[in-house]
């Protein structure tokens, strides 16, 4: 029996609203993750995340097997205490990070062998491998194994697709704690009829949730949308459904309108860290000269500490004095502006208005796109 | 009428236990004040700083008169509102990094010209100019403009003392905030005529506040420690006295002692983001591989946010990961360990039992020093 339970309050359209129970505690779905790759997010403390409104945090096998170790890690009582985070995490299987390595790996029916980007040194990555390093670091979420190609290589995406069901079994069979969910990953590139072979063998699993994977890795926004709405059509409607990688602020959106419960991207601290802020009414970059003297906030609207205190006079003081408090204050505002995003999106659920929340917002950056209009 | 006042709750020897009150708060004394060098104390926001106990901080004219421009900030409503801090905040005159700039300044008897290390362009700081900038700026507590010479260098050291004499009389000519108080600052490097000569002079100019410059330049231990010997006895008792630029535990230790109130240094910040962490037992390098599963925090006496919140094993991790979280958590633990150093120095203070302090403090550093013993 796992910890881990998944029940729905409300749906409207495609849109679900609803809560995940782990043993650190529930979060609220949909719901974005913010990424803390070597087991921190990037510049903000968890005292911080967790004021800012975080429910789910994911950290990253690949980094966190490499540094500090998984039997580090296991050996210091597991990645909550680690991190100092006491909320619901979740690992990816180190997959994604490996087959990004290029020219650094190599892949095989039975897993993939790799050299490290910090030293060279050679490892290997199986399914059970992978499996065995989740439990050590012991998130709430795991992700079985996957293999993520160039989405419209159909050979390619063919093969990928066939290691990924094994490897998908083969991390079920591996699985041990009854503390953790692991969770099974579609792919199928941009190819419907891969797609829905793979949702559908991977939904027979019966994994507690499902993840579609191999998605904003080159495909056009249409190509993403499309398959989106396939899946919506075959995985199962009582689990939940995660997309992984994905988390602009119109990508939650049309994500959440087609069924999508959980999302995590790098996108808010990485454009936090280039001085960018999400708002909106579209992005600014405080480094631009128009807010030498702007007294506003990053966004009237906002109520995050940074918007709070924080004038862009200051924050564009900070950006190009290259202070670290300037990625600190705009990690805060970002992920605060994505987080209760998710809020609002399952307000309007529950409130049976998400077509009307979503096109609302659609203009809004229709808007911005087109300052003329 | 300044609003500032200094108000003394108790000696023990020459120590000294006061308060000092401000438009923005009251802070007692002895104090160290963090550096905010450009408007920020790098790596933490405003109510870290509050939590972590800090009461005055330090913000630098010369990068805040080039960047952003203290027009710009007098324009944005003063410092504080600026950078977000409501407590009282404190100006040095920008002379120290002007004269620290070597072969990009120009020194003469009305002021100095330099070039800016941001862009080359040129510009002239001369005693009104530095009222004016800090004026600007708004802090509780702004500084004369003075000389800082090398400090064993006797013709180099008179020419100093006669500028900044001279400069501290045009500072206080031109300085017209009443709710500022400006103090004077004593030069006169090694020598024992020229620093009693400065004192005695500044002093004549009634300031409410002295500070003793030119030291920690160079010179060795024992030549400080003389110099503020020497000063306690010429300084006015019933003024606050301002130790610049100076702030290791050891020398915070023996300038109180020495009857100083008011410190300020960028060490424990610098330290922070160099991977060092302060502790009564000496210093930790929180990169050694010691600490990889080391399951204490850095110092198990202390009870600041790093302290209470994490081990030494994910503070080594975050810093041989170059994640900003390691120079945030470390700064937050090296200010609160001064911050709170200055509450027990004061607290002996009041106890009557300040050179007990002393020794054992002493002796807990010698003991660092020599691990044999």
């Amino acid at each position: 029996m796992t910890a881990f339970g998944w029940s729905l309050a409300g749906t409207d359209g495609r849109g679900r609203a609803g809560t995940f129970h782990t043993s650190h505690g529930d979060v609220c779905t949909p719901v974005f993750a913010p990424v803390g790759t070597q087991g921190t997010v990037k510049a903000l403390t968890p005292d911080q995340l967790e004021s800012l409104g975080a429910g789910l945090i994911l950290a990253n096998t690949y980094h966190l097997y490499l540094r500090p170790g998984h039997q580090v890690i296991a050996r210091l009582g597991g990645l909550h205490g680690f991190m100092g985070w006491n909320g619901p995490i979740l690992t990816d299987s180190g997959g994604y990070q490996v087959f990004s390595l290029a020219d650094r790996r190599d892949v095989d029916g039975d897993g993939v062998t790799f050299r490290s980007h910090l030293d060279g040194t050679e490892h290997r990555l199986t399914p059970e491998k992978a499996i065995a390093i989740q439990e050590d670091l012991g998130a709430d979420i795991i992700m079985a194994l996957d293999e993520c190609p160039v989405p419209n290589d159909r050979d390619a995406v063919e093969g990928a697709v066939i290691r990924t069901h094994n490897w998908a079994e083969r991390c079920l069979e591996a699985h041990t704690r009854t503390d953790q969910a692991l969770f099974g990953i579609v792919q199928g590139g941009i190819f419907p009829d891969l797609r829905t072979d793979s949702a559908e063998f991977i939904a027979g699993l019966d994994f507690p949730g499902n993840a579609i994977g191999g998605l904003s890795v080159g495909e056009s926004k249409p190509e993403t949308l499309a398959v989106l709405e396939l899946l919506d059509q075959t995985l199962p409607e009582d689990r939940p459904r995660y997309l992984m990688g994905v988390g602009s602020p119109e990508d939650l959106v049309e994500g959440v309108v087609r069924g999508v419960d959980i999302f995590d991207c790098v996108l808010p601290t990485r454009m936090a860290r280039n001085h960018a802020a999400l708002t909106r009414q579209g992005r600014l970059n405080l480094r631009r000269a128009e807010y030498i003297e702007d007294t506003r906030p990053i966004d009237p609207a906002c109520d995050c500490y940074t918007c709070r205190k924080f004038t862009r006079a200051y924050l564009r003081h900070l950006s190009v004095s290259g202070e670290m408090l300037a990625a600190t204050l705009l990690s805060i505002h970002n992920l605060h502006a994505l987080v209760h995003l998710m809020d609002d999106l399952r307000q309007a659920i529950l409130e049976l208005r998400l077509n009307a929340f979503a096109e609302e917002f659609r203009d809004g950056y229709q808007k911005h796109r087109d300052p003329e209009a």
